[in-house]
């Protein structure tokens, strides 16, 4: 027996991929007991997260507005843009402190087998972008793996004709890894872009 | 840099117990991804599970209406009651098809040290119930532990009164289970409480 109220709930909670039956029906069972106003919160929380979400005009980062605060912030170096998969990549590189440069978000790499093409991709409004004359360098952040490379490959020869310098961020042995971890073709790169020792 | 959309809808996600941030984060970023109308009814159905639930009057299960459609079923045997501590008990408890009588849901148990008492839970209902003539037997299916214990003693003792035949569900090794791995109270219960070979 089971009550309507409470199936449409952990239906919905355990559609989300990784959230199972068992832990929707905790989920569920948790918001009912909780104060009202906080399971309030969560649900108008998600609604507003889907309906208010808009993407950046400029770099397609999720913002609130139509520029996002990065790219309407005079203080970021407008001659570098980084070029990323999601927006968890900027999340996290926003995070490291390192880079003060704009960004740009593809939503996505070339994948045939996925049905995503370049055309698919915001890849005119990146050539357009790199073809301004203060922009003096393009960095391609897109992980490795068969559609990364297609994705970066395609990007670099897409940006040749703009004569921007195109870089691509460091692969190595990360800080603390074992050498024995780490696999050889990183473990490869990491020697042939060896840097002086500080 | 977090978009304070995305940060309100993770920190709502990771208030539930389990969910970490991480987990949270994931969960968002889908939400965000799928079809507007999908995230709409999740957000939706976890307010409507909050603010439309309402809990039986006559034995304070989960329900839509005033009376819970076990107490209204006029097919249930009602010279039965089943005492458990909360809803997930009545939902398992159906689900095995072998029970035809109705419910008292406690909603907890007595536990001084979370500060639960006896006037906290729904037992002047149970003994109102039980002294109904219609009413024979009232079987006690509360978990045991401390807390299980003392407030099935604490029933009993309030049931006396009334006259009905209080009863407990049979512990005993589950079907499947190997004797080896059994707890030796529950195998001592399963030997003590032994029955007829069908």
């Amino acid at each position: 027996m089971m009550i309507p109220l409470l199936q449409e709930a952990v239906d919905a909670l355990s559609s989300v991929p990784g959230i199972g039956k068992v832990t929707a029906m905790r989920m569920a069972l948790f918001l009912l007991r909780r104060p009202e106003e906080e399971t309030l919160r969560m649900g108008n929380a998600l609604i507003r997260l889907r309906t208010e979400a808009r993407y950046c005009r400029i770099c397609n980062m999720l913002s609130e507005e139509e520029i996002c605060p990065i790219c309407a912030d005079s203080r970021r170096d407008r001659s570098t843009i980084l070029v990323v998969e999601n927006i968890q990549d900027v999340m996290s590189i926003e995070e490291t402190g390192e880079y003060n440069g704009v960004y740009h978000v593809l939503g996505g790499v070339i994948s045939p087998m996925d049905g995503i093409g370049p055309d698919d991709l915001p890849l005119d409004s990146l050539v357009e972008r790199a073809s301004s004359p203060e922009v003096r360098e393009v960095i391609i952040a897109i992980g490795k793996g068969m559609a990364g490379e297609t994705t970066s490959f395609y990007i670099n020869r897409l940006l040749a004709r703009t004569g921007v310098r195109v870089t691509a961020i460091a692969r190595g042995v990360g800080f603390g890894d074992d050498l024995e971890n780490a696999d050889s073709l990183t473990l490869g790169m990491s020697i042939k872009n060896r840097t002086p020792l500080l």
